[in-house]
C-alpha cells in the first residue's frame, strides 16, 4: 500500500517540532522529509540529515526540471522539497512528513491532492506573542513583523484539511495521531478482503 | 458549535452494536438516534428508546412530509430516522449516531453531505460466514441469503468516508474514536481565536 504525504504547517514558535518529535516517538515508522537549501551549512549540521545543501545554479535547475514538490525563496536563500526521496518512501508504504510553510503547502495541495494537510495553531494571540518573543531578547520591530507573518499564515489555515490547536503537546500529539489513524481508514487505503475469496 | 451526524453501517453480525457500546462508554456525550418503525412492539421494548412505534398511515405521512432523514421498507415493515430529534441534538452541539443500512445511508449522504460515514467490515469472508451462522441454528438457505446481502453491502462500502475492519472490538473502537477526534479538527468545526483579538 502506497504511503501518504503529511503536510505540517503553522506559525514560527507554535511548537511544530515538539509535537512532531512526540508523534514520531509514538509512531517511529513516520519519515521526515529532508529539504534542499542554498543557505550555507552551519556547524553541527549534517548533509542529507538537516538539509541537502546545494548551490544556487543547482537549485534553479531543480526548479526548472520540476524536481521539487514545493519551493520558496526566503531571506536570500532557496528552500524546497525534492520529490524523488518522498516518492521513493511513499512507494515503500512509508508516510512522509513535510514540515513546510503555507506558501509551500499551497503548492503541494495542487500537485498532490491526496496529501494529508494539518495546520498547527496557537491557543491564543497572547500565547503566540509570548512564544514569538521567545527569550525576551527580540527587538520589538522584529517581534511585530513575526506576529504579522504568523497572523497571515493563520488566515490560510482554513485551506488545510485539519487544524490542531497546540494547547498542550500531549493533546496536540493525540490529535495528530488520531488524524493519521482516521486517514488510514479511507476506502482508497483499506481494501475489504471479501471479493477475491468469493 | 453544531454537532455532527455519524452514520454507522455494516453487514448484519459484523459487530456494530458491540463497537458502538464501547465507543459510547469512552465518549458518553454521543447520542444514539432512535428510529421510527411500523413493526409491532416486542416484549421488553420501550417506546422512544428502542423505536418510535407508529402505524403505517402515520409513517407514510412522515415520508410525504419529508420528516425522515432516510427510510426503508424491510420484511413488510417501514423503518426510518425522524429528522427533528436529530436536528435538535445537533443544534445543542451533540454528535448523533445513526446505525442504518446502506440504502438508508445513501439517502443521508445526499441530504446531509456534512455527515461522517463509517462502514464496519468483517475481517474476512470466513469470519463473516461464521458470524452470520451465529449459534448454528440457521437454515443453510437463510445463511446464504444473509451472506449475499452482506456482500452487496460491502460492495457499497467504498462510498463511505471511512472503513473500519472489525478484527477486534478494542481496535475497531480505537479507530472509530480516532475518526471522531480527527473530524473535530476540521476547519469548519475549529475556529482559531486570533482574528477577533487583533
Amino acid at each position: 500500500m502506497q504511503g501518504r504525504i503529511i503536510i505540517i504547517s503553522g506559525p514560527s514558535g507554535v511548537g511544530k517540532g515538539t509535537i512532531l518529535k512526540e508523534v514520531m516517538r509514538r509512531d517511529p515508522s513516520l519519515r521526515f522529509s529532508v529539504s534542499a537549501t542554498t543557505r550555507p551549512i552551519r556547524p553541527g549540521e549534517v548533509e542529507g540529515v538537516n538539509y541537502y545543501f546545494v548551490d544556487k545554479p543547482r537549485f534553479e535547475q531543480m526548479i526548472e526540471n520540476g524536481e521539487l514538490l514545493e519551493h520558496a525563496f526566503y531571506a536570500g536563500n532557496y528552500y524546497g522539497t525534492p520529490e524523488k526521496p518522498v516518492e521513493d518512501a511513499l512507494a515503500q508504504g512509508i508516510n512522509v512528513v513535510l514540515e513546510i510553510d503555507v506558501q509551500g503547502a499551497l503548492q503541494v495541495f495542487k500537485r498532490r491532492p491526496d496529501a494529508i494537510s494539518v495546520f498547527i495553531a496557537p491557543p491564543s494571540l497572547e500565547e503566540l506573542r509570548r512564544r514569538l518573543n521567545g527569550r525576551g531578547d527580540t527587538a520589538p520591530e522584529v517581534a511585530d513583523l513575526r506576529l504579522h507573518i504568523a497572523l497571515q499564515e493563520c488566515a490560510i489555515a482554513e485551506q488545510y484539511q485539519y487544524i490542531i490547536i497546540n494547547d498542550s503537546v500531549a493533546h496536540a500529539a493525540d490529535e495528530l495521531c488520531a488524524i493519521l489513524s482516521a486517514e488510514a481508514c479511507r476506502p482508497q487505503y483499506r481494501k475489504i478482503h471479501l471479493k477475491e475469496e468469493v
